[in-house]
């Protein structure tokens, strides 16, 4: 039997040889990302990646090897590589005339000017101070895009110049009722709103979802699609109305809940490092929650917030919701609070279960990234 | 330049490479395992695991590789090493006796006999139907460890028979001021208090953080410290008070406002298949942390949130914060929010910005696992 010290040798150079092997692959998958450019082919082939997973995962089996390790390893490998194809993309649409982004030096806006002008298409950005040159700057737009702050959004599209008819006009606001029906208002020709449900920090567009909402003549716009899934994002189709309902609590609710519990945090002033300190990975992620929605722009929740026409009734719903389950907890109504937790797990349904195996797949994650010192007890 | 299929097939001969290193490193590790169970080293050396990483992140830079890929990517290989090591402990305590775990066929307590059994220890379980055998069960015991639900640990530890002087008494409930008052109060030898912060369903204990409290005679229990060490748990030193403090933010306030979270969307009723489809991974992460609470004990959590005496106090403010928050909003006062956006952010400090970073880390993580079926527009 070898000792410990060999085999740590031996671990080294396997590891040594895997670096290797990173490096070559990725520079495989670099030569496939210059081969998608000219051919036209979306960086994420969702077919492929299965494929491809599925083929190594069986081969795993056969070796001994866990297929959930040779899975989780080749997820990773391939995130890198979508990230190092990202440099140049096919473009879409085969007509002529310019991209007009409006906002296009804003976080998000500057996102996809630049996703865009790497796809080739002449790309014109119309900001607060180019309002005196509106018309020149949309005279040849094929695409007026709109990416200003939500509380800005119909004040822009309403005074927007007359666009050309066949000029597709669209917007990234993360509310779709009003800016559509604002958008179809001034515009005669194609419209489409779309809902990229991501922030400025994210690298790319692989594998994130873009709500989009039809408008008026389809035929005109569905270029957009096509470039949008060229660049990797997932497009899922949704009208205005249910759209708007789904974000009271995808976003409204989830933030103002986020928001509330900072607060309550701030006024009781525990000690943050021994809260840290303490608690698992599940703790840890569930206070980073709340911490990273404060590391952001109080504005652009004071928009989500306070522009969704549904918040104040469906907050003060949740607010009456607190008061019936501070009121049990006042009374010791351990059975009341049971009764209710049953009542809700039956509404989630299969959803409790697979939340389990999701997020312990991801707490299993944030563990492996922790590092300790040893302490020494005496 | 080759062809795309050409390349396609180097990719997959480098993915079958790569499963057949981490089949060779698996086998290695299992090596370093065995020799681990003679020697009596821990499973989990922090400084070796940093060492390693550090050395393949230089590496990796020289080679051209993204240093975080090759992190990540060892990260989950040692995570799987640590699985697989997992079978036999040396065993720090060195005199005679037993290790008799109360409660010992539950979720958790079923998790330590078998981690006592398998470094060695002669174990003993003392449940319900037991307590007519308790003197007998109890009679040579070194450690008794109290592993029965959080509301029924003071009258289970008031019920215990007289202890052998020298017997280590320990429990591992979530709470820790008055069950290590109940148990100073029985035994007069050492007594110490542990909170695993961590559930029934991790698979092992590496890198889990334990509190530990301590009661009476540290110099008779630091065996059971290094017990947990050679597990591969942290642990992590606090006064009961500090501990329960700490307590009603980690668990209580999260716990509660999961709950009240869920019974409002049960209430409000809105499409939960429609929420998830439209979410991008932060947000179906924040509702599967939601979701995840009702795949779980009810009582459990009524025990954790019911029997914390600062949850009334505390619950009441939290409403209170809430209702201010809710009274903003009906006013419109979007300035009045922004206001206390950046209180809360400056309450928090550097946390924010630490929050954000690690919290990208696991959603891009989140993001890697998901899979779509390409949509097509026509």
């Amino acid at each position: 039997m070898p000792s410990l010290n060999e085999l740590r040798k031996q671990i080294d150079n396997l590891d040594s040889e895997l670096v290797d092997l990173l490096a070559r692959r990725l520079a495989l998958t670099q030569q496939v990302g210059t081969i998608k450019q000219g051919t036209g082919a979306p960086i994420y082939m969702p077919e492929r990646e299965a494929e491809l997973l599925e083929k190594r995962k069986q081969e795993a089996e056969q070796k001994g090897v866990p297929p959930e390790l040779a899975e989780d390893v080749l997820r990773r490998i391939i995130r890198e590589s979508y990230r190092t194809q990202h440099v140049h993309y096919p473009q879409t649409y085969t007509g002529s005339g310019d991209v007009v982004v409006v906002g296009g030096r804003g976080a998000l806006g500057s996102q996809f000017v630049s996703m865009f002008e790497r796809s080739g298409y002449s790309v014109k950005v119309l900001e607060h101070a180019d309002w005196a040159d509106a018309d020149t700057l949309l005279a040849n737009a094929a695409l007026v895009l709109i990416a200003v702050p939500l509380n800005r959004t119909i004040e822009v599209i309403q005074r927007l110049p007359k666009l050309p008819d066949k000029c597709v006009l669209a917007d990234i606001s993360s509310a779709k009722a009003q800016p559509m029906a604002a958008m179809l208002g001034v515009h005669g020709g194609p419209v489409v709103g779309l809902h990229p449900m991501f922030g400025p920090d994210t690298p790319n567009f692989v594998k994130q979802v873009v709500v989009v909402c039809h408008g008026r003549a389809r035929e005109h716009y569905l270029w957009l699609f096509q470039q949008l899934q060229k660049w990797g994002a997932v497009l899922t189709e949704e009208t205005a109305q249910a759209h708007d309902h789904a974000m009271t609590f995808i976003q409204v609710m989830r933030h103002f809940s986020s928001f509330v519990y900072g607060s309550h945090l701030a006024a009781e002033n525990p000690p943050l490092a021994t809260l840290n300190r303490l608690s698992s990975p599940i703790y840890r992620l569930e206070l980073a929650m709340v911490g990273r929605l404060f590391a952001q722009s109080p504005e652009l929740y004071a928009d989500i917030i306070y522009d969704n026409p549904e918040s104040i009734a469906v907050l003060q719903r949740f607010q009456e919701q607190l008061g019936i389950a501070c009121a049990q907890l006042q009374k010791g109504d351990k059975q009341g609070f049971i009764d209710e937790f049953n009542r809700v797990k039956d509404w989630f349904g299969d959803f409790t279960q697979s939340s389990l195996q999701e997020s312990r797949k991801i707490l299993e994650k944030a563990q492996d990234d922790r590092s300790f010192i040893s302490t020494e007890f005496q």
